[in-house]
């Protein structure tokens, strides 16, 4: 039942080995949720308790360790022999006299692992100070290294099946986004365009499903859109006001974001101003994405055109994204922003979102973009302009 | 836009004060998602980058400190006054150059805190340890002390308008199970039951609109259901087969889940015996459960019924839950388990699931309650058995 082909899963150890072989990693203990994922296959809502994959320079498969009521999820959703399954007792579980990384921390000790160079991840969510505390003094004679988003790099290029996900995610994110516009009208509570929207991401189209988006629906309206992350209240959407909508499409793990912004009414010309020009310096980022060409040079390109209407955005406009779980979609790896030199590389896939916050308005209009060999291709439809419902 | 009263507020920060002083913390670093939001207000979909709220036994009210753009959903959301809220630049996001909450470190020194005491939650999501890194290298000076559940503990017993919103989440979770139910038919594919659920929990009552639940739906069905943590996929679902549903009803932040399992067609024999017994063993439980009884005679109650009927579950079937976010609805304090001596008090509000789960199959029957003087009082009202569609 795992989403890829059990040659595809191979591929990315043997990276993830060199990787760490260059490194001088004997083991690495991956906590990050999506990297146990695109190792292993291994899914589920499982991370509120301490789980992870070890992969070790001299093991045939990773290890999986995790809860013992999670244990036949790992032998569903992964194609690892059993006896790489490693269930934890249940009395380990939210409790201060124990923790559960110090029971994984013996489980390395078995497989020799207690005197060698491990690498963990220090800043994944769900892997905690106790939690590299209780491994630590649980394997006193091995040595740590940070391997922080080590993975997170070797992800960062998808594969042709990765892209075919990504793709379906934006067929999703179309219809997701017309549901959105179509909901959303004044005298709706926010709560049932959310729910409406909840229902189109999730089931998807006619030919495969949605799952769950790694961040909720967000749309913050009328004076909630100078701020980008409010969720929905029970308060109807009024005449006059804007809604910003910052949503996913998902297949598969596999993210499709997307953001538009829609006026109820005739828009105020400070915002249609503003439209034209968050456009225009989307299409010059857009035009300046290929391969070759670095993160910071997107990023120029958009700013060097809305600065002429204008416009002026402090935060990075865009990062790369794909596979994840809660609270994120991005991978935390490219950044669009000043002084991040990555080159672009074909199948890289990146949401570009200019978002702009001033003190009581906002906007956001977004894309989620592959490179390709002759620049960027969108995965959505919508029309890339202020939605204006009168 | 805060949820409650801002007494209710200062009255939450002086028993944290109180709480801080008997362990002789000057401050508290508060990175616990629900903990933040218990103290402050503040909400938002902003915890996928650090963020924290600081308690200083000196300081007129909380500091609320995260990224640039999340400081008007700061304004927004609480009632802290400006002057307290302080924003990091947006070039500390998600880069190995700097962290976060080592500009978290420089605000805490310009309070005076470089030198003092500083309890920090070192269990709590999103709170790595690159950040904890992070905050010690800004803070050279200061001696820090574990205080991880310290705000988790006081939030246990709910106040009447804590108890409210569990009541109206109750209401919610009754609308989004029989919505599962009814969605459940042969030939239904999984991804369009899980979207109609989430539909109704998002919707809500027509007095009260739904919020999002710390977990997603989770409805392994056939095999799956030897594993609780699956969510969906696109195939359908088949007669002669169980599916699990663990579902929450969510009103501003405050949960109420409830399982139950579901048959399509006429159920084993194994698995309709299983259920008498749970519900047997649930009802003992929820008997047991009264101000002066401790959590774990509330499990033993359960263990002795259930027992008669030949059922064994190693793992603990329940724990105190309430105001979350993702990913999780539990509060990480009281557990129903041996060992576990927490006394019930009045308005603890606590999820009783004794989950069972087999090598092949596996059922989930709960309820949601809160202990009242006379006992435990259900949040539900949706009947306690197996429910069977054939």
């Amino acid at each position: 039942m795992a989403t890829f082909e059990q040659a595809e899963y191979e591929a990315r150890i043997a990276r993830t080995k060199a990787e760490m072989a260059a490194r001088g990693l004997d083991a690495l203990v991956v906590t990050d949720v999506a990297n146990m994922h695109w190792l292993t296959g291994y899914d589920g809502w499982s991370f509120y308790t301490p789980q992870c994959v070890v992969i070790g320079q001299e093991l045939e498969q990773p290890l999986w360790i995790g809860r013992g009521i999670d244990v036949n999820g790992a032998r569903v959703t992964t194609f690892l022999k059993p006896e790489h399954i490693h269930p934890y007792p249940d009395d380990y579980v939210q409790t201060p006299l124990k923790h559960p990384m110090g029971w994984a921390g013996q489980v390395l000790e078995g497989y020799g692992l207690g005197g060698k160079r491990i690498g963990v991840e220090t800043d994944s969510y769900y892997f905690s100070p106790r939690a590299l505390g209780a491994l630590q003094g649980a394997l006193p004679n091995a040595s740590f290294q940070d391997a922080d988003l080590l993975v997170n790099w070797l992800r960062i290029v998808k594969s042709p099946a990765e892209i075919a996900l990504m793709q379906q995610a934006g067929e999703i994110m179309d219809l997701v986004m017309s549901t959105a516009i179509e909901s959303i009208d004044p005298g709706v509570r926010q709560c049932d365009a959310a729910a409406a929207i909840y229902r189109a991401a999730v089931s998807g189209t006619p030919e495969f499903g949605g799952d769950y988006p790694a961040i909720v629906p967000m749309l913050p309206t009328g004076l909630g859109t100078s701020t980008p992350h409010l969720t929905w209240s029970d308060a109807p959407f009024r005449s006059g006001e804007a809604t910003i909508l910052e949503l996913a499409g998902c297949r598969l793990r596999y993210h499709c974001p997307q953001a538009r912004t829609l006026f109820l009414g005739s828009p105020p010309q400070r915002l249609a101003e503003a439209a034209k020009w968050v456009v225009e310096g989307i299409e010059a980022a857009l035009a300046a994405a290929r391969p070759g060409a670095t993160a910071e040079a997107v990023e120029r390109a958009w700013r060097e055109t809305v600065a002429r209407g204008g416009l002026l955005k402090e935060s990075r406009i865009g990062y790369s994204c794909g596979l994840n779980y809660p609270p994120d979609w991005g991978e935390h790896t490219l950044s669009l922003r000043p002084g991040d030199t990555t080159e672009l590389k074909p199948d890289m896939t990146i949401h570009l979102i200019p978002g702009i916050w001033q003190d009581d308005w906002g906007i956001e209009i977004s894309e989620c973009f592959r490179v390709i060999e002759r620049g960027a291709e969108p995965f959505c439809t919508t029309p890339r302009e202020l939605i204006v419902k009168r």
